[in-house]
């Protein structure tokens, strides 16, 4: 029989947290504004992508960029470089994930560079594969990259990361060839097992 | 010139937490409660450390402990065999750090445990050398263990642990003639650049 006790602390935290992310997402749907939260690995590829998917839909839509990094400008001066009229480079200061609060200070600083609602607004979260799937950012929705050089074992050992993604992008299957312990029926499976309703994409 | 510009989103939370940890310090200080925040990465020898010094100090003071993990109870099962009284394990449930408002819910769990206060409460953080840092737990003092693997140059990779941490404990010393690349000199050197007033002590 032990002898101490177990207490779980997050509880009140999340949930003041979910509470603030709902109020969000409600207001963000009046103002018919899409919000995505793009997570993934430190280097799966989610500024590339990114960049192309703005190359690619900035004719059709208004877009603006949030960009989230502990520390540093490099994903936002990437982005800008797509003639994106509205991105910015949020700085943490030393936290590893955005939650509701951090985002509305985001959007907020968007909406005072381009006064102008975009249709679309990608959150490019920190590099981290624990701690952003704790938060509920108040995006419409979470998409995650995982790139073919990871291994496809990382439903099993983040499976809370795989289980808050709408979409999961396979990234990098150029590199099958190489990366030939990567399976994508094995990683399928072990995303459905955490996750049947996630979308499945594979890129490069 | 760059084409986005940067904002600094911790502030605002960051001052929450301050302010809740203000309260919580002057509030242990009329309780005349001793609250030390341990920090390290993992493996270090936090638990070790702690279990010794419990051993040596029950005697003379009545202590309290909360074990702070993501999850698992290892480190409050390996503290109940030292025989104190009051020891918890706190589970934050993915997340890499405790917050003021994250301590006093222990604190509380602990007051319920044993409703005599302690002299002195540690509270051993999550091992991470990054987000720890971070957050004022509202403890009176902060510790952190450095140990002899891991090498004299974490001072300069993670210069705000280091910075927040009124005593750097360098445990393994005894692993000094393995670990031949670790200085005693450099690392003390190395400390004091980020932290003058810090003491370092050797341990094993």
């Amino acid at each position: 029989m032990a002898d101490y006790k177990v207490y779980e602390i997050k509880q009140s935290i999340f949930k003041a947290n979910d509470d603030a992310a709902d109020v969000l997402r409600a207001e963000l749907r009046k103002q018919h504004c899409f919000l995505l939260n793009l997570m993934s690995s430190p280097g799966s590829g989610k500024t590339t992508t990114l960049t192309r998917t703005v190359e690619k839909l900035s004719g059709e839509m208004n877009i603006g960029i949030m960009e989230a990094d502990i520390d540093s400008d490099v994903d936002a001066e990437r982005i800008s470089r797509t003639g994106v009229k509205k991105v910015i480079q949020l700085h943490t200061g030393g936290m590893c994930h955005l939650d509701a609060y951090m985002t509305e200070q985001g959007l907020d600083a968007l909406a005072a560079e381009a006064p102008a609602q975009p249709d679309l607004i990608v959150l490019e979260n920190v590099g981290n594969l624990v701690c952003p799937a704790e938060f509920d950012t108040g995006a419409v929705a979470n998409a995650m990259i995982l790139s073919v050089p990871e291994g496809d074992d990382k439903p099993l050992k983040y499976p809370l990361m795989f289980s808050v993604s709408d979409v999961v992008l396979i990234n990098k299957i150029d590199a099958l060839s190489i990366f030939d312990t990567f399976s994508m029926d094995r990683v399928r499976a072990n995303i459905a097992a955490r996750n049947p309703e996630a979308e499945v994409i594979p890129i490069c």
